[in-house]
């Protein structure tokens, strides 16, 4: 059985257990990473019923409160270097950010987010809605695709304009700032509460 | 058909269409909310695409994120009025709660939330863990119930020990503060993020 680096790495990340019980237990699960948790739980050398906090990710949480406390949003910016997460620069994306979750509620980070399902939801009803006008297919098809990408200038945190500065979208910032910092820089996750809302 | 005024009130807080296609909507799509909701989009009088805000819930959104901006909270507590929501008491607990779930990451909310797998999974760790202890069933299953037991105190927020006084859990906290605002106050959702975590 070939263990590889990578998977005792992960698997002591996950379970806190030393590099040999590790071992141990991956080639007793055959690899399987879920298993050898198990086994290692089993064994009293793990607890895996909270997620471990063991990585080597750097980034920040950034958040805000309206002043109203009835919305909320935090965001988890990730890149390379606690140097980089501690610049003013970072802090300041970190910021923008959030205010933009905010005001303009996206609902994913990215375009390749999106799941499919909601992508042909959108078109189906956008059909629908132009069905009695009459125009060829070729048209309405035109029409649709430029409604979806309205859809995910509504929808998608990456492809919203920026609230703070119109001319720029909020990927053009974040474009910016891995420029200034010199660092790979993610929008790793995000969310948003409102009072009530579901 | 017979619609009733909570599916009309639902669907109007969903959609914030008129009363009138609420009720036509319904009626097509024979009481089916969802159906009701694509419904009224196809006819552009509603925007389903955003969750929305439209609901006579009150509350406050506890956060909490620290010092070193790697770990953040929020949690959402709702409240029967705005009044109430705006009190000292409440906005204490809203910052107890946040700073609880930073310290000690809960994974749910209250015991009824646990999953009857997650619950199953771990009774069967626990007893793998005892199989060689020579123990009749009945005790087995008497240390099995303890550690589920200890396993919520570990996991759910309501049954943890509160961090600023370990004389009382969350939910005599929250208790008190029920008594002492004589409203109904609910701790409705929360979320941890830790950077790097997933």
């Amino acid at each position: 059985m070939n263990i590889s680096m990578d998977q005792l790495k992960d698997l002591r990340e996950k379970t806190g257990a030393g590099i040999v019980d590790c071992k141990k237990a991956l080639e007793e699960s055959k690899g399987d990473m879920e298993e050898a948790v198990k086994i290692l739980r089993t064994k009293g050398l793990a607890t895996a019923a909270k997620k471990s906090g063991r990585t080597a990710k750097e980034g920040l949480i950034g958040s805000y409160i309206h002043h109203n406390g009835k919305i909320g949003v935090m965001v988890e910016i990730r890149c390379e270097s606690d140097f980089v997460a501690k610049t003013p620069q970072f802090l300041e994306l970190a910021k923008d950010l959030s205010m933009q979750i905010a005001a303009m509620a996206p609902r994913f980070v990215k375009v390749e987010d999106v799941p499919a399902e909601v992508i042909e939801q959108e078109k189906l009803i956008y059909r629908e809605q132009l069905k009695d006008e009459k125009k060829p297919a070729p048209v309405i098809e035109k029409i649709v695709e430029g409604k979806v990408n309205k859809f995910f200038e509504d929808s998608v945190l990456m492809e919203q304009v920026f609230v703070k500065d119109n001319t720029r979208k909020v990927k053009d910032l974040l474009g910016a700032t891995v420029a200034a910092l010199a660092e790979n820089i993610q929008i790793h996750r995000f969310i948003r509460y409102q009072v009530g809302e579901e």
